[in-house]
């Protein structure tokens, strides 16, 4: 089994609904780079599309490939929004965050008129939580919602990176959790959001309209 | 009628709850300044207490009158915050930010065992909204939370200072809104905070324990 290929069969597939005057949102990660590689070849045979880039990686690949770029402030509407995952379930929910874009990722999700979700086949669950949620937040407060989240029994690990704090493109940190025995992953979104100094979670609940999955030599498709 | 002596009568009141060996939560604008400087006064007299402050401003102030000061991330638990707020209700509710220091205020208080609000009389309201409600947005975000919100028939303004987007101290930005027409802000508050990209509303809902209120030459109390 190939991941890299099934990843790369995905973003193929994605970038099908890809047409000529649309604003593109691009994920960030392994998977969306397939994704941006791919709009890159087509921009160069006259697709005429804008993207908006998910963080300052993307951003830099993009433009390195001759994608021209815009931002979500002065573009009226993105209509279509292609990014990988770290975690789907039947449900099409989703965690995402592992790159520790999450934060830009869901803002671009949040925005955009169709939401495309491209994965290799490991990325499929029966249930979220074998993958760490990523939750950022803000540094002033870190110490004390990692405590908080202790009591609630999600083991909170800060992200570290070339033993230092790992800092997100909006300055935060990561704060990594087991969720693997919560029920409810509606109610906790609501409750750590409901923390101040939680800027935002990698549960994308309700978001994702398609997922499209590299299954081997071919694609699977999932819609809402 | 004299607000700024209101303002003292409610802050020295207010101070009689700091004891030695406490940690003590330093709010952020005009009427906790009043608090400040009376704890650096009786600080100078031998109270022996560290301070945790909400913003730059008042860790400058503090520091110039010789509060020991630490951080959130370096202390255990704040035995008590004392802070202003724009309005008041008589559920205890208030709008706070109006200084743009909401989200550390938030964080302090949602971290505080006890909460002391002060007040002059004028901040007291039937209904909370007279005052416009401030919410930090990430300023990736902001242009798209503007128009969801306008959407919302909550007519956003963002903040300016001296003819620019005013900056908090985490670097984000600010959208006033008008929420005197909402019935539910408990539902408001719920619903904001689920817009990617807001980082902190300024809604303290249930987070008072205590509100003293300036009232001429004396002071009312009340309690939850």
């Amino acid at each position: 089994m190939n991941l890299d290929n099934e990843k790369r069969l995905a973003a193929i597939e994605a970038v099908k609904y890809v047409k000529s005057g649309m604003t593109v949102g691009l994920g960030t990660g392994s998977t969306a780079a397939h994704m941006v590689k791919e709009l890159g070849r087509l921009v160069k045979n006259g697709l005429e599309i804008v993207g908006v880039p998910s963080s300052e990686n993307t951003k830099k690949l993009a433009m390195e490939l001759g994608i021209p770029l815009t931002t979500l402030e002065k573009t009226s509407a993105i209509d279509l929004y292609i990014d990988g995952a770290d975690e789907f379930d039947p449900y099409m929910q989703l965690i995402k965050g592992g790159g520790g874009a999450l934060l830009r990722e869901k803002i671009l999700t949040y925005n955009s008129d169709l939401v495309i979700i491209i994965a290799d086949s490991q990325k499929e669950v029966k249930r979220l939580g074998d993958f760490k949620l990523p939750v950022e937040t803000i540094p002033f407060a870190t110490k004390k919602i990692e405590q908080s989240l202790q009591k609630m029994g999600l083991q909170p690990k800060l992200r570290v990176k070339d033993s230092e704090n790992f800092v997100t493109d909006e300055g935060n940190f990561i704060l990594d959790l087991n969720i693997e025995h919560i029920s409810n992953i509606q109610l906790l979104e609501t409750k750590l959001k409901q923390i101040p100094g939680v800027v935002e979670t990698g549960l994308f609940l309700d978001m994702a309209d398609i997922i499209i999955i590299g299954q081997g030599e071919t694609t699977i498709t999932l819609k809402k």
